[in-house]
């Protein structure tokens, strides 16, 4: 009698049992819109703390107005790589509409953020040279990092001195430093003068990632560089700005900027550019008109300051005794860190209840023990929403300790 | 006196002047739909044989009603990561209709094929594991392998004894194949029977990637798996297929199909998926619309067939004595090596003064010394536009040989 050889593939099942076992399986939900910061969550009627939607332009009439504008010139797909027959003339206006957005030379627009970070570090550095990265960095950076080759030196999350010290000490002739310019997860805004200081006195170029700082900080939301002062006449060569459209821009895809010749240097050598479909022209339609509604949105940049200073006085207001840590941060995204796995997927389940949606993040995406709520605000939550929020996390933390003895 | 600090970028622009040199500077041109397989190309009407629409649905009105549909329950942008709130239920819904489509148990879609590739791979394989690669895979699989940390064995391409011989010799105890199933600058397709063969002896799992077969190749379009016969009833659990939504399909994006448990695995394990922002709910509306296209295209299918036979006849009349090869290819693609890579150019220049448009694909994404140009038809193109292409091939032909002497 033969047995059946086993396979690899059988430890499948196990490996994924062993992670529901730790509280670590992710699952989807199948959403649909229903109406400001409220979406249909699995069919239930749920307030939503959870999308990068920060100036919730992604349901706003004139996007849609264009993209559907859009597909009678343009059709749908762009039917290849930009560098053959996919540079529509969609993509080009919008191209050199996010250059002079961003006071910046030279703009690359890319169907996707993951996919530019990927793809312009192995572009810039290599075998021989020095990557330096803020150990909080987002996933992708930390890919384009391992994919380059180049020898990386992680530093503890804004450490400008550990950078400095490492930058100092490294004899590459090529250094790239890159970082989140708000932290994904967190919140924080990097100190981008003091960063592309220590740039500037060794020779290294700065990439920075601005996911969550491009259209809702700096003036008229043209992002954290821009805030600094970075730009226009005060623009280094030394810094690449890179930042993504499927947030505050509430479209999908992404961009890098910066020097002219770097810009044409990233186009002749990222791979994650060069073999593969350029975005449909109906999204960089959608894109030209949220520029200008970003532009001209100084009243829901206000707005969303608002809800951000309501929400962190009343989560201050919540019992110490929780142990719980708000991080700070100015930006819509406002992490509570709770500590376990189970004791954060508890809260969430607990708000889950009372119809509000506030995703659990765990590690790996946050470091182990800080399991947290990542509440990320917009400009379309009202006063209301953000009180709902902090009605039902006193309400869960009320129940959640002990009661006090009579004094 | 002190002298400015010579830095790194200075060198950049000599860079960009060196690959102009060795003609591998790379060009973008701007495109706008001109009917059919027409484009205007930087203002000028060209016929087009460069796009991977391979059936003309990009430009189908259907898929642009389905997307102008979409933005009014959906808006634009999903809003975040598929595991947050960006799985729509649209893209919940094409999900389920890709998995039914290529006759496989259950699908993942996917923003990107770059990026599925780049992210399944690691999800799969890592430090002590073995991955198999053919030498002429898509440079998303090849930055995939680089990615996952997993010993790498590439072979020569399509030499399925050398595979054989690499992974009997192996003693690792994860194995993955990877492979295009029709190779994308060739155009030739690989024996999928035989290679799974390999698969299942040796405990191997394949990771087949249809990019350019999906939605041409078998019965429906079903894609080359359904070509081999291996779906359905007869779909094993060792193929991981893959394919790209941005090509036949006519719009963007991708998705992984497979055994239940694998697909759960990728969706817990792939960074490129969890980290980044789901497709806008437009997109996948549109692919419903394009799935059941591709369902009922057998008159375009058998269009392009009868446009690769007239082509290739055409092709095989050239005169020899150009040194010229047309390499074997029952596809859409079809590759003409001319050799080095200005005379690639040259013809790619000759064709573009007669008003046709047809890439020249040089190193380092072809070999070195293979530059050709790279024919992609299209059920867009009639028998005249092939004509229109032959003829000017053979005109560009008779041009560059020698006066024969009189007999
Ligand atoms: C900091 C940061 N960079 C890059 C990305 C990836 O961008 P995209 O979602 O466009 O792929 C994200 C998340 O989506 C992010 O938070
Ligand atoms: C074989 C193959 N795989 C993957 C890709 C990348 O897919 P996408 O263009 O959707 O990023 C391509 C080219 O675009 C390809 O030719």
């Amino acid at each position: 009698m033969s047995t059946v050889p086993a396979s690899w593939l059988d430890e499948i099942p196990a490996r994924l049992a062993e992670i529901e076992r730790a509280h670590l399986l992710r699952r989807r939900r199948v959403v649909q819109p229903a109406g400001g910061a409220r979406l249909l969550v699995d069919g239930q009627p749920m307030l939503a703390f959870c999308s990068n939607d920060y100036l919730g332009l992604a349901g706003h009439p004139a996007l849609a107005e264009a993209a559907r504008e859009a597909t009678r010139s343009f059709g749908v797909g762009s039917g290849g790589s930009p560098l053959v027959s996919g540079h529509s003339a969609a993509n080009a206006a919008l191209e050199q509409e996010l250059a002079a957005f961003v006071q910046l030379p030279r703009a690359l627009y890319f169907y996707a953020g993951y996919a530019t970070n990927t793809g312009i570090i192995p572009a810039l550095v290599g075998d021989g040279d020095a990557l330096f990265s803020d150990a909080l960095n987002h996933a992708c950076l930390i890919d384009g990092a391992r994919l380059s080759r180049a020898s990386i030196h992680r530093y503890p999350h804004a450490d400008l001195a550990a950078l400095e010290a490492a930058l100092a000490a490294s004899t590459a002739r090529r250094k790239l430093v890159v970082s989140d310019a708000v932290f994904s997860m967190d919140g924080d805004l990097i100190d981008i003068p003091a960063l592309l200081a220590l740039c500037e006195r060794f020779d290294a170029l700065l990439l920075l990632d601005d996911a969550h700082g491009f259209g809702v900080l700096g003036p008229q939301g043209r992002g954290s560089l821009a805030q600094a002062g970075l730009t226009g006449v005060a623009a280094s060569r030394r810094v690449l700005y890179m930042a993504t459209l499927g947030k505050a821009a509430g479209v999908a895809g992404a961009f890098v900027a910066g020097d002219d010749a770097l810009v044409e240097w990233l186009l002749q050598k990222t791979r994650t550019y060069i073999f593969a479909t350029a975005a449909p022209p109906l999204l960089a339609s959608a894109l030209r008109t949220s520029l200008s509604l970003i532009e001209a949105a100084d009243d829901l940049r206000q707005h969303l300051a608002a809800r951000i200073a309501q929400l962190r006085a009343g989560l201050a207001r919540l019992p110490p005794a929780l142990g719980w840590q708000l991080l700070p941060s100015d930006t819509a995204v406002q992490a509570l860190v709770i500590g376990s796995n189970e004791a954060a997927l508890a809260v969430m389940e607990s708000l889950r209840e009372q119809g509000l949606w506030v995703p659990a993040i765990r590690p790996p995406t946050v470091p182990a023990g800080t399991a947290r709520l990542r509440i990320a605000l917009s400009a379309a939550h009202t006063a209301e929403d953000v009180d709902q929020l902090l009605q039902a996390l006193h309400r869960h933390a009320a129940l959640a300790l002990p009661v006090p003895a009579a004094a």
